[in-house]
């Protein structure tokens, strides 16, 4: 059986050697969302575990079976709850979910874990996650668990930036299922973008608050915020490169490695 | 973008047109779970999604993706926490994953289900997860939706197990990590299987009690409850023959098909 | 005021010199439950409990107030719960209760107890019960505690099941309401069983999976899910005289009485 | 077998017909709680048992089962938790046990419930219960459940309380394991009453607030708050009368029986 | 900025150096609740915030922000969830707002903590939460928090009421918006007080339980349970007179101060 | 008793015709947090309840009273809780406060409800709050309560944020007790702020992520995130008056009013 960076393809002789080894464990956070009428629904789970699995390899680390179902999308970061196909917790769920794995592993001996996320949405569920893990594991006696805790998308230079957007960046939430996204899945899973799907109904022009139930018209009617159509495997791959040599970098920093 | 009979690898609207179609989803219930030195963690993700995927064809239906994380193992059917990489949720974490995916789903307009349970543990607390999703849907205003729930290993006929176990059937739960899941394994992923791990300190002599905390000796140090020397990839397509069969033919008939 | 087995007919002096002797509590988990015409509801209240009461006199133990509802009742093993007299607990609820009990004993010094279960669905249930319970005891600083769980009729003699099975015994959880439990009522609680009204609307024949809703003629219309009819007191003194002995053996063999 | 007016020794034809001739449920809410030297822990079940019995047949109704572990013993009116013996639920625990009970009654046809506490600790985790249960069952589309809740001890002529207490009444909380439970154990179980044990360290002079941790001396030693050395069979059975002619009069008012 | 015994009111640094001299803090337990239709909806969190704030200076203590909205009125001590306004929380929320903010207290340093509570229905899920935070605290390693619990209206010397009730006093729960109320309301907040507008429908002539649903005319119209016409502002000075006055004595007490 | 926009300055009859007229609700979000050593803990209960106190003037709303308490701190927006003083909720107890709040709100008749959020870490589980409110009216058959929620910090123009800093915008994160927060205190409570304590540690120099547990240093030790020695009454007055106005405008137009 040969080596894996996947925790899951391991056997539990081989991941208890690299726990002696105190190596990092990656927590990839995804989601099942509509990602427009050219994405498949698995784009939150993609990217996030290819990220994953590119600085996991540069640090030595594993990669934990990713969180595939998320925290509740809402119109003004993904569209909201109302597209089919998009299938999602509670807050609470999606806390509980990522405690119990962290206490998990922590019992384990863990005491390095990168929690990545690739879902807006999860942001904040995530945080109480990983505080509620770290203080079970503490209430168990394990008080020394390190975790860094980030989405992938902050780990980018200006300049590269500035090269993708020209005209100014619109920002993280608008860029639901748009250029950044449409961008790194013609890198790592062309065969689930189709470029003449695109829309052209965005950008999205949102209020600055939330309207419950949600008016007609609010979210565009294709699930895309922004626009994706200037999106290619070239800006995916230039995006890539900055995620991974930034996270390993904040990475190696942080866990002195 | 292909059609594709894995749900998350379809747009949102590939997706609603099969919920106008009333195709049935298969949701598999996994785990991270120690499987003996010879197989890697992720057998309760690999079969079960599997057995759901080659269902889903025969019948047309989606796969939804697999819950990778299970309720904890225990040491008479799973050897339990203690082993390095189980990495598991609380019961009532568990059922509230598999409930809110259940409202999720059927607030999509989802009307078929089935939930394919590939981790022994998961049983009861998938039983719940049904219930307690069931319920809420009803309370919004859902009271059609159909469920079928099983465990996959249940699908194998008398004489398949016959031909397997010529010296008599030992049961499903000591069958974890054993004969039958490495034949399965050496079918679906053989490069996570490494004959030459397999230990021989099994069969487990449970007694028939739980007991905490688990005593030294009370599982066998490999992990693996029964023997899996007489694995064979010959043997894990004879089972995977009839699960996919006997599944295909109980879902054809509770849903019409 | 005379000695008790029952620990809630102590006085607290009573109780708190038995703490001191660190006898074992035996807690009995019980339903209300359907359990055919021709037996009361209250059946798994009972049995669990007489047999607790008879293992306890052995070893000088304790027996604390049987748990009465249950876990939900399931269509395959306790007809469901559309029977009426079925009254249940939630997985979460009946957890909770158990988790609480083993907390509030330990803090109150026990540190030997048996949970001995009644009903099939508190099986699952009950083993998260005692992992909560053990989790918050041990975050109470009790780390100690010694805990075994059982199904009582996973205590008989194979010999015992040929003579009440010469045809084959059709395993546990078919035998709802069947010889089994009703020979033990028999033995119990005569008062209790009208043999006159012993369905033979069975056995069920169950497919291997669950459906919701429960289809019509799913669940045999009596309850009374193998057969009954040849139920005896003999029978009942055969089986309660192999639970409450090789009970008795286990505890005394675990806990060094 | 014969008719019972406990719901439990039913069988489920029976208590169906009983369903159908929508006759009153009282469900006892009970607690194991030390209940001085000279009474067993059980006095809360035995008396709101006894008092449900003597009305349920006055008016045609069933007992459920007692509830046997209840709320949190508090040390101005129990005692509290760090009696021996004690052993009690957290209130959500309580309030869960009595919401899924309603829920199950009342989605087996119940209409009519009381529900009849004998521990003072349970009564607002029991109206919570109550209010849940009431609330789901709404959200099950039943609306006509009619409940009403009661501390039985509430039920009692000022004359009766002018005889007992011909010094003045000192009121119920101070009346734990005192004269008014001990008259009445000894007309039910005076085999669990042993007047010779009754201590003499009351009556408690308790502040008017709580106080945690508890300190020393706060609670007599006896765990007995007022004084019980008049307590009188005779007296017990005076209570007895007031207690079961109250609530049947009550019963039969708001439910026109 | 100046000094204040309110702990909002102060910055962190000062705050930290009132914790490092050991001051108590008062947490003031509030609701938004009809209160007749001669006062204002704030009359639960008005009083109890005074009587800490009086308390406090006495005692050079902080007091902590009002937890503004409470447990659900119950129609026989506030009248009930149907007055409009009163705007209301589930036992559980209650119970872990208490519990989260004991939680921060404690881990704050805070050592010495006065619950007072202002609304009658809040006092049991006060309590459990209190229990809770104190329960946190000792598994995060926090085992000497001080903490005393109240209802400020038991805080009255027999003379004071009996000076206000010539003729008796009718008991805490009746007097919901009525004499004690209204004349404290006059001291504190005049202007929230119509005297004009005071029902004259009361005394309510509750039975001795609840019912649900709540029967018409089980409660006064006005929502007001006794009679408040003899409200005055010098009464309610002797009321808060005899509040401020034995709090004090006993928070001293209590904590050596 | 005089008109008051404060809902709990109401009876609950003048509460009453409110929600006749169907006038909005304005709900502040708030919490007890540091804000640097120059202001008060109160700062996000006294900026979002002054905005709510205005805009309800405008259209002729209500203000409910604010929820004190708001979700634990985060080291990159507010510093901590670490610090002295901040007091928080768990994620999971501060959406429940808001979902009961909205449920009994919904119960009385209001169906147009603004929640305003004056704390950045309440942003998430406010979401979830007003999500859970709504599922659990729309099960209590409350299908049209129509909720708007918001940051009070998004309505600002552009033109003003430029005015205010002319050199760029930090953002509102990093904005915590800097600029924006100290010039709307000096307009609202002065007495409450300290200019002469305004530290000059900052700006705070964030990585794009968190980390459990928080390093030495990687928090300004004075809790002020950017810069505040600019701020003035004059600049508060610019940002209340864009918050007040561009809020009024929102409300009005989503409301019909």
């Amino acid at each position: 059986m040969a080596e894996s960076v996947f925790l899951a393809e391991l056997s539990w002789p081989q991941f208890k050697s690299k726990v002696a080894q105190n190596v990092p464990i990656f927590l990839p956070l995804g989601a099942t969302e509509q990602h427009g009428p050219h994405m498949a629904l698995n784009v939150d789970v993609v990217l996030p575990t290819a990220v994953c699995e590119r600085v996991a390899r540069n640090v030595g680390g594993l990669v934990a079976p990713t969180i595939p179902y998320g925290y509740k999308s809402q119109p003004r970061s993904g569209g909201g709850e109302a597209f089919p196909g998009t299938t999602s917790l509670d807050a609470s769920t999606f806390s509980l979910v990522v405690r119990d794995i962290i206490r998990s592993l922590g019992n384990d001996g863990i005491r390095r874990l990168v929690v990545l996320n690739g879902h807006f949405e999860n942001t904040w569920p995530g945080v109480e996650g990983v505080d509620l893990g770290i203080r079970e594991l503490r209430r168990d006696g394990v008080s020394d668990m390190q975790v860094m805790r980030l989405e992938y998308w902050d780990f980018v230079q200006r300049s590269t930036l500035d090269r993708l957007f020209p005209e100014g960046f619109p920002g993280t939430e608008l860029e639901h299922a748009s250029l950044l996204e449409t961008s790194l899945m013609l890198v790592l899973r062309p065969d689930l973008v189709d470029m003449k799907q695109i829309p052209n109904d965005g950008p999205a022009k949102f209020p600055t608050y939330d309207r419950y139930p949600v008016p007609e018209g609010f979210v565009p009617a294709s699930g895309v915020l922004a626009r994706a159509e200037r999106a290619s495997a070239e800006k995916g791959e230039w995006l890539m490169r900055d995620h991974v040599e930034l996270i390993t970098n904040a990475v190696r920093a942080e866990f002195g490695l």
